[in-house]
């Protein structure tokens, strides 16, 4: 493995942390009211893609990495959905 | 061109556009107090390991979709930090 692809694998494991310091401080707060749920939705059909992307490409770290983020967008959709006003 | 490859380059073009949503929503309210300050700091790292990745793989879809990423994040973290108590 060549340090363009340890680099490439850092990306992806930092990429997959991305949206849980959102999900934390909106389940402690119990408000999402300044969130943008249009971002989480846009993020959950690119994760779609990235998903199909990976399985067609053969690729793992492709695959892990927005399979952790999509969970992390629905759990978020639905904190969204149910604090949306508070 | 392939089929996957298309597939990618439109994963990459939705990516691209994630935190539009949030930005003009932020901006639109003058308030980002359920928005985390980790998320984008978080995103605005992975960029960077992104587009450095680009540049040595020599893609520029990759380095194209994580410009615009981190020129949204560097907006929104200016945001946060003008509207964080707000």
């Amino acid at each position: 493995m060549d340090g363009i692809t340890v680099l490439g694998y850092a990306a992806c494991a930092v990429t997959a942390l991305t949206f849980l310091p959102q999900v934390v401080k909106t389940w402690k707060e119990k408000s999402a009211k300044n969130v943008s749920l249009m971002m989480f939705l846009i993020a959950f059909v690119n994760e779609v893609m990235w998903i199909a992307y990976g399985v067609l490409r053969n690729d793992m770290v492709i695959i892990v990495t927005n399979v952790i983020m999509i969970i992390m967008c629905s759990v978020m959709i639905s904190l969204k959905l149910k604090y949306k006003d508070e």
